[in-house]
């Protein structure tokens, strides 16, 4: 079950923009088919999507869907393409409730 | 209720002995006050832990805490020194069993 962790940095001043856009597209996302968890965080300088696809098909049919697609046409201007996107697979350990999202 | 997303990269030939060293101190992290979320997760050449606290006070704790620092010290010689830690706040959108971890 992949889990990834999604970083995106805005242009300054850009922040509000970008979790605006992102704020659209999640109920979208969240109705696409295999979305366990598609949550948004944000830091000082960033936002970060942690995100968790039933399996990889779910997961590539998420990279190539419309959803993504109109997210990446809201952020043009925003960002400066820096997209950082880490793709890992969970570890389930002690505590079931704690040790895995 | 703070988010983290901390990362380690082991070095070369390290990563088993670096999850081994995390599998150990989990349990006991999860029995930390406040500690809602602590779950490890593997990629390709690094290791992700995503954790979520319930205030800042838990989570200074535990920064400061004979867990973290029981971690530290089985980790020299595994990795490089790069630990990268994010620290975000949750924005909870849309179906809420997806929209947050």
């Amino acid at each position: 079950m992949p889990v990834l962790v999604a970083t995106i940095v805005p242009k300054p001043g850009k922040l509000e923009d970008v979790e605006a856009a992102l704020k659209e597209i999640l109920p979208l996302v969240h109705e696409e088919p295999g979305c366990e968890i598609y949550a948004l965080h944000r830091g000082d300088d960033r936002l970060v999507m942690i995100e968790k696809w039933s399996d990889s098909t779910a997961l590539k049919e998420h990279s190539k869907g419309p959803n993504l697609a109109k997210l990446g046409e809201r952020l043009v201007g925003l960002v400066d393409g820096r997209r950082d996107i880490v793709t890992v697979e969970a570890v389930p350990t002690g505590d079931p409730a704690k040790g895995a999202i």
